[in-house]
């Protein structure tokens, strides 16, 4: 039978999802522990896991999914609580289901959500040092949101696409980008409001600005790089029009620097075709 | 001149706020980065940091207050980015001023603000497990809330006072206890309104729920001792009305458990006189 894990990582302490030799990763982590349980039951190992998503070092994660085979006499269900006994704490199972045994996390339609989190302050907050990219003065949030407007469609993101690369094809298909605000107290906006400025997009009270995109797949680094780019929006360094410019020219080099790993969480990947 | 610091930290690594032989603590820390400050400007140490609250091994903070007197040519507000160069990055001066030399932080009429973060999940989430405890099952949120709405007042909190208090009286000033939730997506609730429970409040959506308490001081665990009452509360092991009991009766074998150190966090010390 074929067993889905859905996987939630602090992935801080780990040289990114995907097996490497001499590194400690997330999925070597996971089939030692899947190896672990197999062979307490009796079944041969080695077992091979399938990942939906190879994060990078340093990327979170609250639901990437890995798929492995075994004739396991267990419900399902309990195949989480089992695993999670012989797991570290930064690395938990947060739902295990039986699944077709042809089913296969990177080529079944899926709709993958990416949250990259910034914490906008004056000073870092401990914390939130891990879990997010740390940003200081001007950030125009309706600039942003115009920006991430021209993003969401069937494109060529080629001027998202990290170097190192090897996917054919460069389009992909993003479903929506969204910029959400939660800030400590609304007094602090108010109060710049009133100032000279007089804007509320240069509203500076601290808080969390999030940029959520959600899409069937995506390049490699390519939220980092959409991130990137939409916080030199938000800085003004760049105009939302230039965004769209950028990705009709296909072209790496004139979209912003990749954002930090540590503010990317893989949030979730839905299958709605497995589902029904 | 007599500088404030208002320090935010991760009390993970830490034993505690108060200085302690043998012990890594955020005072020790703190001293250690302020003289390397005085030192380097030929200023003559050692300093007396004087703190508004002493947190406990792994408690979190992100607004305690420190005061210290230094004649430093810098300034005021500079201190707080100079003081970051020099401290672990669990540790963040978050703003510095000046204020009069007689201002003390135990002594000034101030509102403190803790939260208690519960993650209420079947898993836990390992982004959250340094900053929260984790719950799973029952936890009625109205309960919670009607449980809550006994406590404010200045009363004898000597049910909600640790063993080892050295206060001379268990007299408080509790301003608010609020219940705040954050749920992943409504559509969860919705499920669960519509099953054969019916009842919102035992909606088990994963999330966050957190308990705010406000008052002008605390007792020894006082906090953590509010929150392990209202855990109960949520879990149906006591009722509302028992924490009105439990107040009056001023007996501590009565109240909850001290709820775990990680969940909680110093939001924040106002001074509503100094500020004036």
């Amino acid at each position: 039978m074929r067993i889905l894990l859905k996987v939630a990582y602090d992935g801080t302490s780990y040289c990114g999802f995907q097996v490497q030799p001499d590194a400690i990763t997330v999925e070597g982590t996971l089939k030692t522990a899947v190896e672990g349980l197999l062979n307490s039951m009796g079944i041969v190992t080695p077992v091979e896991l399938i990942g939906a998503s190879r994060t990078d070092s340093g990327v979170h994660a609250l639901g990437n999914v890995v798929v492995f085979d075994a004739d396991i006499r267990m419900d399902a269900g309990r195949v989480a609580h089992a695993l999670n006994t012989r797991l570290p704490d930064d690395i938990r199972i947060v739902g295990s289901v039986q699944v077709p045994d042809d089913f296969h996390p990177r080529k079944t339609d899926c709709i993958k959500t990416y949250e990259y989190r910034i914490w906008h302050s004056e000073f870092e907050n401990p914390k939130e040092r891990l879990y997010s990219t740390h940003l200081y003065g001007k950030l125009d949030i309706d600039a942003m949101r115009a920006a991430a407007a021209f993003i969401p469609g069937e494109k060529d993101f080629s001027s998202f696409c990290g170097a190192g690369s090897q996917a054919e094809s460069h389009v992909r298909d993003v479903k929506s980008v969204e910029i959400i605000t939660e800030r400590a107290g609304a007094e602090g906006c108010a109060a710049q409001k009133s100032g000279a400025n007089g804007r509320a997009d240069s509203c500076t009270a601290p808080g969390v600005v999030t940029i959520r995109v959600k899409g069937t797949g995506f390049l490699y680094n390519m939220v980092r790089i959409i991130a990137g780019t939409l916080i030199e929006v938000g800085q003004g360094k760049k105009s939302p029009e230039d965004v769209k410019r950028i990705i009709d020219a296909k072209d790496r080099t004139l979209a912003g620097p990749t954002a930090p790993a540590k503010g990317l969480t893989l949030v979730g990947i839905e299958y709605p075709e497995a589902r029904g």
